[in-house]
Formats: C-alpha cells, sequence, structure tokens
C-alpha cells in the first residue's frame, strides 16, 4: 500500500495559521509595491540536495491559499528521492502570490523533507535487517501528525500519536508503581481492549517481568548491543522488541542486526536538518 | 537591557494547543492508570548537555496549564548557560500533572534551548568582530515568534518578523524590477516613513546601485570573503552590511572578520538540534 | 484505580462554548433585569431519578466561567449512585451568576449523567459474567471525549476514541479487500507496532479466517446467542470477543452469558434519555 | 413557507470539528491500509427504520469536507418522511473518503432525524387541536441551532434560542422579585421594544397576576389538564398559553384538548433516541 | 434596575484578540528596550473631555491580561458622566505593561464612551417626550454586543440584536412579498411565539394595512414630522411606533414631540466620535 | 503602483465573524419567513452621499459567504471617487442571499468608505505640499489591517500597525529614560537592523537631542504652526518631521504649509463618520 496522503481538513489549519504569521497585518510590502499586479510566471521548485521529498501537499495548500489562480504541478511525491539539482515541483500563475506564499510553502517542504530524508538514511543503514525505524513523540509542538507522516514519507514507521493511543509505561511510572509487573496489572487493569501496552524494561530482569505480565512489546532502554542480543533471544517473540536510546545513524546498523523489531529515534522529527529546497524563476 | 520575556497572552495558545496535541481525546492512558492521583513528587529538570536555556516561561506554563498545582521553580533564567548535568528548574506537586505535561514541555524546552545554543555558539565565534548573528524567516510554521526570542536568548539578533514590517527585495523582486535601482524606487515610493529598506546584491555592481538609491542596508549573498571585504569598504558606513549564504559555525569567524554589521543564518531555527533536556524525579 | 477525571484545559474549551452559545449576543435578559446585581443565594442540584452522576466538573467549570465567586460544593463523586431527590451538588454564590449559567449546566450534568446512568443498568444486568460493557463512535458530534468519559462513570469501558487510535475492519473494508484474510494482511503490513487491529465477522467462516490471520479481536455482528456461544468457544481465548448489533438491556444478559468479552452498545452514547437533574433554591 | 436551511456557514464549523474529533492525529487507520486510493464506489443513505429526515446539509458538507469528490445526491429532503428501508440519498465516489466521512455524517443524520421524527410524532398526536409542539433549551451543548432546526423539520416549532432573545421569567426569578406582578414590571422596564415577555404561573392567582401586567405568554408548568383547562379559559385570547412539565408522547393530546397554544416537551433534543440510518455500499 | 455589566466570558476574546493585534510577532518594542523590568508606576485615565462613560471592564480586562499585578480602579462607573479632565480611573502597577496595554485599553474606552456620550446627548434633546433612543444593526463588525451596551450605557435602549431575535419586514421584503399585509401574514405564520414583529411602512396606507394585521411596531421610515404626528394618532396605542431615517441631535426633539414610541439612530454606532480620553502618569 | 488588495486569507475570517454575529443561532428570520427560496433578484449598491470608495472585497466575500450563487460586480474600484447616487458595484442572485449579507456587506464598505473620505478629504486639503497624511494606531479593535487599507484607499500612508514593527517613543518612555538621549540609545542598542526608531519630542531643545542621537523621525507632539516651523528648519532633511495633535480638516493646510513630512491623525480612523451606502433593488 502506498503512502496515504493527510487530508486537506488536517492540513489546512496548520497552512493558514503559517501564512497569517508571515503575512502579519499589512501582507508582503516588498512585494506588492514591486511587482506588477497583472504579471504571470512559472517557477521550479528545485531540490538544492539530495534526498526525499515530503510536504508537497502543504506547499501546494500554501500556494492556493494565497492565490487560487497559482497552480503547483507535482513532479516528484512525496516519498521520493529527490537528486540534487531536481525540479520538484512547478509553481505557475501571479507572481505576487508565488513569491508571498514562497517562504511559508518552502519552510513546510523542507522540514519535512529534512524530516523524511534522514528518516531514509537510517532506514537504509539497517536494510536487510528485521528493524523499523520509529519516531518518538519528541515533536515540534503543533506539528505532531505532519512530522509523523513525514517519517512515514521516509520509509520509517509511527510509535504512538499521543498520550491517549496507547500505553508505554516508562521508569518513573515503573518507579512510582514499585516494579514493572504492578505497573503492568494496573495499566492492564485500566486499558481498552484495544489499547496495547508497552513498557520500558532497563535490564534483563525488568525484561522477564514484563514478559511474565504479557507485554504488548518492551522498550530496551540505553542497552548495549550485547544486552539487547539476550534481550531479544529472551523474548523469543513473545513482545515487539523496540531499542532506543540516542540511537544514530552510525549505531543503528549494529544494534539493527541484534535483532530487535523496532529502533526509536527522537532525532529524525526535533533535529533533523531541514532538507535545502528552493524555489527558482524559469522565465 | 536584559532579555524581555514573552508575555503569556502570546505563547498561551501554542502551549494550550501543544497540551491538547498530546492528550487527544482520551488524555494520559498510561499515567491515569498507574499513578495514584494524590501522590506529590518532586522532580529536577536537568540539561543533559551544556547549552544556553530557552523557553522557560513555556515550560513553566504547560505545567500549569495541566495542574495549577504544580510549581515550576526556575534555577537558570532564559539566556543563561547550562553546565551538562546542571539542574535548569524544579518541578514539584501532583505526579500525575508532572507526568502528562513533561513531554509538552521538554519539547519546547529542548527545541528553543537548541537554537538559543546554536545561536550562542556562533556569537561566540565572532566576537571580537562587529558582526551581530540574525536569524531569518526560516523557521517553523507557527514558532516564528519564540523561535526568534530563542535567537535573542542565545545573544543573536532578529531579522525582520514576517513579509510586514521591513521591506526586503530579494533576487527574483530584482529582475521582475529590471534592476537594483528601479525596485529600490518602487520599494521606496510605497513604504511607510518607519520602513526599513533592503536589497540583495550579488556583485559590486549591484551594490553600488543600491547605495546610489539610498538603500538602508544591503544584503550581500552567497560573496566570497575577498569580495565581502571589498563591499564593506564600497559601503564604507553608508548602509547596514549583511552577509548570508549557508554560513556555518565554522565560516563564520572569515566572514565576521570582513567588517559586516550582520551575518544571517537560516540554520539557527530551520535545523539547530535540539538540547537535550530531562526530567528526573528527584524522590 | 479509581475514575480518572478530564482536566480542565480538556473541558474548557466545550463549557465555553455552550455558555456563549446560551448567552448570544446580549447575555441573560430575564436575570439582569429581574435579580438585584448584590443578591447571594444558596442551591442544590437535585436528582430528580435515581442514576449515576457523571460531569460535575463541567458544571462546576459553567458556574465558575460566568462568576468566578460561585462555589460548587460537590456533594456526590462522578460514578456515584444519585438517589431519586438527592443532593448531588449544592452552588452558592451571586444569584445572577447562578441564574445565568444554570441550564448549561445542567444541560452537561443531564445528558452525561444519562449516559452513566444507562451503562450502569447494563453493567448490572450482565454483572457475573465475564462480558464488558463498550460503547461506540456512534457518539454526539464535538463530545465524544466526555460522552465517552460518562460511559467509564457507568461503568463501562471505551471502544476505539477515533479512527486513528485502532483498526476496526468493517463489513466494507472486508468486501473491497476481498475477504477477511486480505483485509487483515493489507492492515497489519501498514499498523503501527501498538495500534491492535480487529475485525467484523459475520459468520463463523470468516472468523475462523480472521483467527488464522491472528486478528487481535473479533467483532462478532448480529449473530444469534447461539452462534455467539459457537465463536466463543472457536475462539478459545486466542482473541477478544466482541459481540454487537443492537443490543438492548433486556437481550444483553443473554449475549453476555455466551462468554464474549464485550458487548458493545451504540445506544448508550446516541440515545441514552437524560438523567432528570434539577437546581432548587434553598432560601 | 416550506422549511428554510441553515446556511453553510453557520453549520461548516460544527462539521468540521466533528470531522477532526474523529480523524484525530493519524487519520482513518482502517480505510487507508486497505482500501486503493483510486477505487470510486456507489452508496445509498438507508432509512433502517421509518421516520422524519434532518440534517443532509450536514451529511452532505461532512462528504465534501472529506473529499469535494463526492457527490451527494438528496432522494428525501429534510422534514420528509422515510419509510423503513428507504434510500434517503446517495453518496458516490472515493471509496476512501465515503468510509472515512461515514460516520460522522450518519452521527449528524440520526441524531437529527431522531428529533425530527419524536417530533413529527408528537405533532400528529396533537394533531386537530390549535396546539403546537415546541422545543426548549435543553439542548446538547454546542448543537442548540441544527437540534432546533430538527425541531422545525419535524414539524414542531422553537422556543426561544437562548437567554437573549425572550424574556421568560421562571420560578426562581419570581420567587426572588416578590411576585409574579413585580417580576413583570422589573421585566418590562428593561425590556427592549421586540422582547417579549413569558412569565411561568404555577396556579391560577399566579396567571391572573401575568395577565393583569400584560404578560405577552404564560408558562403553565406541570398544570392537571382540568387546571390547565381553567386556565385557558382565564385567559381568554389575552395572551399566548403554554404548558410544560414532562409531557410525553401519550399525555400530549389530552393536554392540546384543552386549547392551550403551545406544548414545550424539552424529551425533543435531550432524549429523543437517534433514527437508525445507515450505509449501503451498492456495488 | 442599574446597567447590567457585560460577562466577562462574552468580552475576553474581544479583549485578547485587540492586544494580540497590537502585540503582533515581537511584542512592544519600545516599551520593552526603554523601561526597566522591575519599574512600578501608577496612572491616571482622565477624561480629555467631558462625556459619559463606557467600556472600563474591557479597559480593565487589557490590563490584566497583559499582567496580572495591574490593579485598575474605577473612579467612574459606566454610564456616570465624567467632566472634563476628571479620573475615571487609576491604573497602577508594573510601567511596562501598562504602557504596553495602554493603547488597547483607550481604543476600548474611547469608542464605547463616545457611543454612550453621543446616546446620552441625544437622551437628553429628547428628555420630557416619551421616545427612547434606540440604535441599530449598523454597528461595527465584530463588535456589535459591546457597542449596544454602550448605548445603554448612555441611556438608550436596543433594537434587535441581529438578524435572528425579531422580525424587521423592511421596504424590499414588502415589495417581494406583494404588499405589508402578505409580508406580515406570512412572517406571523413562521414567527416563534416569543418572536415580535415589525415593519417598514412608507405611508399612512401602509400604516393602516399594518395595525390591520396586527403588527407588534411600526418603522415609520423618513417621514415628516406632520406625517410622523399623524401616523401617531392613527396607531393609537395599537402599536409600538418608530421613527427611523437620519435623525440628528437637532432634529430629534422635533421628532420626539410627535409622540413616537422610539427614534432609531444608525448614527450612535456607526458615526460618533470616540470620546477623547487619555492616560497620565502620577509619578 | 496601485493599491495593492488585502488578500482573502487575511480578511475571511473578519467577515465571516461579521456574519455570523448577525446571524446569530435562528439565522435570518425575516427574508426566510418572507422571500421565496427560488427569487433571483438585481441590486445596485450606491453612494448615497459622495466620497472614496473602500471595502469592496469584503463586501463581495459577504455575499460569497452567504450564497455562492451571488455574483457582485463591481463598477468602482477601491480609491476610486464616487458621486451622489453613483452605482459602486451590483449584487445579483438569490434574493433572499443578497437580503441576508446587505447589512454586514454595508457594514464593512460604510465604515472603510468613510475612513478612506474622510482620508481623501484632508489629502485633498493639502495637496500641494510636501506632507503625507498618516493614521495611527487609534484603531477599532479587530480592524487594524482593514482601516489602515482604507486609509491608503483614501490615499494617505500609514504609521506602524503595532508595537512591534517599529519603536515610537513616546513622552511618558521619555520621562522613564531620564531624556530623550537615554530613550533613544536604550531602543537602538535593542532595535533590530530593519526596525526605524521615532521619537515624540515637546519642544525644540528635545528636538535638537533627538537630532543629536541620530533618530530616525520626530514626532512634534501638538506644536504651533510657527514652532513646527523652526522644527523644520532645524531638522533640515536629517530626519522625517510628523506633526500631531488633533489635527482637523481646518488646520492641516497650515500645518503641511510648514514643510512636515508626515501629518498624522487618528480621527481618520477613530472617528469618521461612515459613508453613506446603501443597497437598491433593481426589479
Amino acid at each position: 500500500m502506498t503512502l496515504a496522503p493527510l487530508r486537506r481538513i488536517m492540513i489546512e489549519p496548520l497552512v493558514r495559521a503559517a501564512l497569517l504569521e508571515d503575512l502579519g497585518r499589512a501582507g508582503d510590502l516588498t512585494t506588492d509595491s514591486i511587482v506588477p499586479a497583472g504579471l504571470v510566471t512559472r517557477t521550479a521548485v528545485v531540490a538544492r540536495e539530495g534526498g526525499v521529498v515530503a510536504g508537497l501537499d502543504l506547499a501546494k495548500l500554501a500556494f492556493e491559499l494565497i492565490d487560487p489562480d497559482i497552480a503547483l504541478d507535482i513532479v516528484l511525491n512525496d516519498g521520493a528521492i529527490a537528486a540534487p539539482g531536481q525540479v520538484i515541483a512547478r509553481a505557475s500563475g501571479p507572481a505576487r502570490g508565488i513569491l508571498t506564499a514562497e517562504r511559508t510553502a518552502l519552510n513546510f517542504l523542507g522540514n519535512l523533507s529534512g524530516i523524511a530524508s534522514a528518516t531514509a538514511s537510517i532506514v537504509a543503514a539497517v536494510r536487510g535487517t528485521r528493524a523499523k525505524i520509529v519516531c518518538t513523540r519528541k515533536t515540534t509542538p503543533g506539528l505532531r501528525a505532519v512530522e509523523k507522516y513525514a517519517v512515514r514519507a521516509g520509509g520509517g514507521a509511527n510509535h504512538r500519536f499521543g498520550l491517549d493511543d496507547a500505553i508505554l509505561i516508562k521508569d518513573n511510572h515503573v518507579a512510582i508503581a514499585g516494579g514493572v509487573a504492578p505497573a503492568l496489572r494496573r495499566a492492564r487493569a485500566a486499558a481498552g481492549h484495544l489499547v496495547k501496552i508497552e513498557v520500558e524494561v532497563d535490564n534483563l530482569e525488568q525484561l522477564k517481568e514484563a514478559l511474565g505480565e504479557g507485554a504488548d512489546a518492551v522498550l530496551l532502554d540505553n542497552m548495549s548491543v550485547e544486552t539487547l542480543a539476550q534481550a531479544v533471544a529472551i523474548v523469543n517473540g513473545r513482545a515487539i522488541t523496540e531499542a532506543s536510546g540516542r540511537v544514530t545513524p552510525k549505531s543503528a546498523p549494529a544494534i539493527a542486526s541484534t535483532g530487535v523489531d523496532l529502533i526509536s529515534i527522537g532525532w529524525l522529527t526535533h533535529s533533523a536538518a531541514v532538507l535545502d529546497i528552493g524555489l527558482d524563476f524559469e522565465t
């Protein structure tokens, strides 16, 4: 199944807010004073460096909300790899509108393509293993849905989207409950029948406790590659295994080689650099 | 004058939206099922690596909006340098609320401290020169006001905040107007008396044209250090000089040594990694 | 673990909107013209019929947002059983504010207590069986979070909260996919590791197909009690079993006796009558 | 004059909010993973039981806001009677969108048709008398405008829409003012010239007091059929008479036979069961 | 009964929006750069000219939302007459906040006091007659509720608040219906029992038609004083009489002397000049 | 360069809010009860008095948001002079929608055309001098962007749009800083490189101090014509000169004759009377 797009009703509020943030109270002083109202132009959205594209629907909407006469013809779809210098899309129509929407469109496109590209590079690094690359809740405030979408565009998968769509028992919860087992029991008693439960374990003792209570998934936090391998062997398919803890593109392959099901990386959404994408006038 | 804080009325909508994004429809399933309602605790917000702190008011508000009984006692103020392992603030109060607000508070704090820290490192790199470090409009959609605040917290300065608070004539505007001079004349004719005008110039000919028309500032785009030095000499104080074009911490000192007034860096806001900040339970 | 309250940040927008809907542009014409500004009074929120209370936090907030000087002292908590005529809470303070907020407060309280009471009556009817009573997505637009909370207050459990927190494959999905098995395979391939998958089955053949693909839960739709019992025997603990299809308080016990894990009832949220609750002046 | 539709500008915020409530942060996981993006289908919105239809504009908008390529062809208009099994409308277009919007569209349609149907049944029960059936302010928070519309669709009339479009003096106001007459005098002194004044009376003494002060309407609360008849005789056309107090379809005809102008019933909006309406795939 | 205040829940969204409109993205650059953070001051809100005060609650809220440590002590209440130079209120607290909120507070206060003062001057001009001065729907978009409140503060009364709280049949409606009588009959058939009906009449024939159909009120549009007097005689108490049509303070007394019940004046809300109110530092 | 229009994304929220404010909860009771649903009509928007038109995009949007089948054909553009009785635009389409949107459309058009006309009359009064007419921050809360646009439509220019797009040091700031010079120095130290600084001076001593510190502009407050002339001579082109202080159309020419660059007038936006514009049915 290909990447399902985010529906317009979900992204329109974000794009409107971003445009209004840039327009302020007086609009685009520069463009309105210099560019003739009737001028029509043709531009190319170009990848200045190679990477995976994400966010074209948001860019398209930015242009359209500024002026419905601007057409954004998409050349590469979200999830596609852009080579350095490659044209991703073409915006044509009233020059004023294109210039006014440009920065907002590129901000979305650059941010999300940066996340997709970072994801793709780690996905590539672990190819051949069973490990999926997943993001976390360490996202930019207000952008969680689109950042998680960008991770999918890059070939990654999503962890839970918020505090309410799954149970993830962290170390502090374990401490308060007085152990992995009592924490899991309390969670199980309260959880709806479609709510999975994952628990963070810091050592193999806790892991066994978690398995004994039937955790759906275990978060193996900050373990060495050796310990991870042992953990995977102990789990032996009885739960989903997730490795976490400042994973980098460099450390990922070794971690993946342990056989874990998932590697979660906050860095994908909180610290990936943007993909450098620009707009070139073609006339 | 010290760093002026952002007023609550400006940041409250952001913090509310971020909390609701995380709470979803069912709230914090994990915490509500495991942590007793009456449990009170004491935690420390700790810098896991060294850097400059920014965003404490947003973090404080995140805790307060979840539960007004949570107090965030601030140890280091925004703009202060945190050493690795240093306590930035202490959150105490109902454990449920602290755990529920934790991720939102840390997301703001990590993102903004990351920007402040990146800014501070470049500011330090050009110390002794006249160059100020400024950010751009390449900000995360929805977060411009707070990201620009973070740049100030890091010792940097702000470029314009949007399309409407100054005129910045870019290369495409120049091309459409048929040159730097006609572009500046059109802008001057339309600009309000408190609106400054800056123009991007790509070479020394354009620079002279800009000075001839009395530009308030010139954006020296992607010039070599040698050309920048020549440009500064030509300007000779008649306009503010701004160097731009993929400046890195490494390239900044040489650019600053040319005598430019400003170095603008999109990377500060679009690609700085978060500062790693965590929450430790102290009991 | 007791019923976790909905946080104020989640319900405040609902209560504000409801009050403004009632106040319109001119406010409470009747009260403002008749009741002296300084008059203070004492009132009781009384159950006119017996039932389970839910929604006190919303009622309290309605009074408080109209006038912070109104105190709502809660006598019975959400989830408690009110006898006919019993006092649930006492509102005291400025009479104008109490009269202005009264209808909004009672509308929330009546609606949610109605849902809680309906839930409780069916929960009671299946006591002694393993069946949990769960609600559906057939909720009043805009009120899903609070209506699902009311179900919990009545002793029921919640099905998924929306289209995005679990996968529920309905008959139309099955038809489009060409069968239960291919539908489940497609869903499994796309689902995140914390996303459970349930599938609707209309007969025992489909049920076996679902079990063969490892469905987490099966929705046994509109089956007779006999077929349900067979289904439960076939499943034999390998999946969660949910019975659905116009269940009534009358039909629930027989369904529960088949051993199903869950009985889902849209009626709880879309058609339960309000609990009759009124406000009496005590002076 | 036929039923005037609610304008799109009034219902669009409700429909958007309802869709976003269901879509959450990740959208329709089930449909996006199972249904091919290009699949087009044809479906029928079918009344599973007989009743009066209301809410088609809201349902249509739900489909359209999810995907503008979905057409909802309306077969029966709001206010029409649907026989059991009758097709109300046909939705055709992209299958994904239809499945994603289905629940929201049906929730509006079911709720509002339930109210219209309940209203129609009581309207029918009092046919031949002068009594109009009216709803109250006991509506679902946030949905007052559309629920009152549904009452009109069912052949009923509307009481006031909020606290600000008419004066309705209740028993507590009377008590505070020290009697029906002083309450009416205070209200009259403050009321705008287009604001009507109604007063609740509990007995015939109060009724006479109200008539003496020229009340526009009298709310005859919880009176027996005999007393109502006496009251109507006393009023003798000098004011509008409204009977209220837990009226049921059974008790309505006798009440109507007393000659009252209006019978108000909170149950229409707060406790009517939904009309069971489903969506059938036709291909 | 004294002037009932607008509840905070109704005015808070207006005040927040006005403050954010002024603060923009960067806040108060001037004050933040010049005024020390800790400076506390004491100021007086002073009437620079004489008039009637209105809007103090909005001004108070503007200061409070910028900084809860600012106290606005009210000296004159809404509806009171301020002499030129008189102190209306005193704002004391952090100087930064007072300066930042000043313009927003004064904009509300000046606009609303201007409306109240204009109203009061016409009310005074017709004193001794039975005529009430009423405003229209010609209000500033977004401010209707508060502008109508200001009219009340000035001693005037309110016409309907919108299209939905009364029926006002204008000349175009009459033309479409084919006369005053058919228009009234259609309106009566559709109107709720608490909805009054007023009809615009341009001559005495139409007036008689309106009375014949039992109109609650008649709008005597653009009639000469002589015709108005005849109209009042014809009506003879059977309906409320309203004179309208570019009434000025000069023409009002003669119009009032005809015995009309109401004189409506759009000018009160759409064209009254602000009352000049300033803020003086007292230290 | 001609007047640049406000983009739809900036004005749509205003127009939606204004329409909903008028529609309330029940919509246009009068029109819906009297005007047949299918009736189509043709109307003219007519200037009842002469003036400069502004706000046609808002009026057009008001009609369109009520019914997309209404076409507003614009005869005169914003900024054009309408003679008394001249047709400004023609609205044609469904009569119900035209009548329902009429008041909102005219309220925007009347308010903004009033501001444009007032501006134009003063601009005309100072023709032949170098003085530009500018507005202030004394605008109607919520309408600043459109009111400033109306000033431009009338041939005026805009002062700053808010507290954040320029620095304007007022007398109270000067007092707190201890003089014009220290205030300017603090502001300069904090100001971004594209932020201009203006300072209010009350006498020629302060003026010289301001020039000595290199102020970009000086606000010459409440000075006599003689003093203004001296001030202009002293400035001698070193700063922009702005005269302010209760300027009226009468006093403006003499002030302009002093050679000041700008005359700022709060009255344009806070007290200009509306331009009387009406809607005539043409059929």
